[in-house]
């Protein structure tokens, strides 16, 4: 793995989202760095901003609100960035079904927005789209790797894959320096705690800390690749940092495979609360799931040494601490 | 080939995009096999908006001004309707390079906006797409059939797989009846001739009425597959009300190859006048140029019985014929 803390330290990088889960976590990391960090966040309800989870760097990070819709905002916020981990995006996959034209707007106008803020204001800088495993709709076998055929299935799939696309043409035609990962299931600390809208697993760390019922759909004979954030920040930063990434699009994941009921049955075991109930699927989830995924790591692997180190167990474990210490920050919105 | 006169008399038909070339070519046609037909345009300079494109129907159908981005007008309008041809675009490939955020917008976000409103206020309506060749990017293999791999190399075909997506998904998850085209090269009467935008072959003929230069990059070789627009607006037809093609994407074209040099020869020789001038490709014309293009209509032709009739050198010369009559309403915007 290429040594990037050199080119780190000191170096300027614009988080947008970057009150979010994944992105204070990248910034986190990266003010420990010495790098010097904007936040960028829209602050959308009920979307995962939340102040507190700056909280460690709150004096060392400058934070703007702004929507990345927002053409004479982020036309300031762009220049004289070197890297920009452009991570702001509508995150539910069932709320883009009720409001595709919302997913669109921030997911797809929003992202060339920036792109096209990028390529007037400041061309040379880094800038890295968040997709989904979702691009990839119906999984033919895993594990997944990048050349997997696209056959997203949800507007907010859709968008992303849109999005991508947009990427990479801004790359093929200007020569933007754009890297675009596809994720798998991201969970950890600083995650929104408070509806169960994204991030299954956090979700059910809280039913299990209020020693609820935790509702699993089918057998939860699935298989997912369940990445920790911390684990997911280090793959942005080793990207970001890696000449080679540029113009790619990588598969991030934990590259591990874990049913969905071997997910929840640690979440109770580690959290030591809660009760497992299944349940039929519902009917407008069935056509949307998806199959078994698994990320083949290989790619991101090879060009920056990056791999994933926090097994899913110590990950809950991780969780489960934070929220315990920090309850009252997560659990209303 | 399918009759379906019979349900076209008396049906209900809107057509975005009604005052341009395609979409004023199916409403003459709709009118004359007695549907009701309701025109919406955003009428948006410098596009191919002309109120004398309805001359013969101008007393048969409704006109209404309104953008496919306004949502409130839209849901009044699709109501009610049997079939809609959702024909209104950004029509440029080249502006699309200059304002990806416009093009996005029009032929992404304007045409999901329709798309919610079919699905909430008229679901049982056919909606049609207008998508383009350009959405295949760099052809590999010559006829080109709807399975051909998809790499869009710039905003306009970007957008335009992202809405064909679109509606794909809406097919897949609502059942709403969509149908979606990918387009060759149209030309013919009633297309904009006041500047060189889009529709290559009109403004060759507008060059060669004013006797000027017609100017070809490179050599001329390159195979294009050009549709007079009398045999796209009976595709479109066609297609629309034939049950089977519900919920499927069809390249539409003439099926025939012509290179570009003998298009431009065949167009020099039906005017009489004009003359050819060969220069070097332009460098930002390179990189989006995909190759020989010809459309394998066997999906369309199969479904629908239909084909195109009209020969390259008779559509230029009806073309011809229209703007030596008509001149003055096309050569000034």
């Amino acid at each position: 793995m290429r040594d990037a803390s050199r080119t780190i330290k000191g170096c300027r990088a614009l988080i947008t989202g970057g009150l979010g889960m994944i992105g204070s976590s990248i910034a986190i990391k990266l003010v420990e760095q010495g790098a010097e960090v904007t936040l960028v966040d829209g602050c959308i309800s009920p979307y995962g901003a939340n102040e507190f989870n700056i909280e460690p760097i709150r004096d060392d990070v400058r934070v703007n609100m702004a929507d990345i819709r927002d053409r004479e905002a982020m036309k300031c916020l762009v220049r004289n960035q070197d890297v920009i981990f452009n991570l702001a995006g509508q995150v539910s996959h069932n709320d883009s079904m009720n409001d595709p034209n919302l997913d669109a707007d921030i997911n797809y106008i929003g992202h060339l927005n920036v792109l096209e803020c990028v390529l007037r204001h400041n061309p040379d800088a880094v800038i890295m789209h968040a997709g989904s495993r979702l691009q990839y709709g119906q999984i033919e076998s895993i594990p997944v790797a990048e050349d997997h055929p696209q056959r997203p299935r949800t507007p907010y799939a859709l968008n992303k894959s849109a999005a991508e696309n947009m990427y990479r043409f801004y790359h093929y035609m200007h020569g933007t320096r754009t890297i675009a990962f596809r994720i798998a299931n991201p969970y950890g600390p600083r995650g929104q705690m408070a509806h169960s809208k994204y991030c299954m697993v956090n979700w059910f760390i809280r039913q299990a800390m209020d020693d609820g019922d935790i509702r699993i759909f089918g057998d939860g004979q699935q298989v997912r690749d369940y990445i920790f954030v911390d684990d997911l920040a280090d793959a942005f930063i080793a990207a970001a940092f890696t000449d080679a990434c540029v113009g790619e699009v990588f598969n991030v994941g934990s590259g591990s495979p874990t049913r969905f009921v071997e997910m929840v049955e640690t979440v109770v075991d580690v959290v030591g609360s809660g009760q497992v109930q299944y349940i039929p699927w519902p009917e407008d989830y069935v056509n949307v799931e998806t199959g078994d995924y698994v990320t083949d790591t290989g790619k991101l692997n090879g060009l920056t040494g990056w791999s994933a180190h926090i097994g899913f167990e110590e990950g809950v474990r991780q969780t489960v601490a934070y929220y315990k210490e920090h309850h009252r920050h997560y659990w209303q919105s």
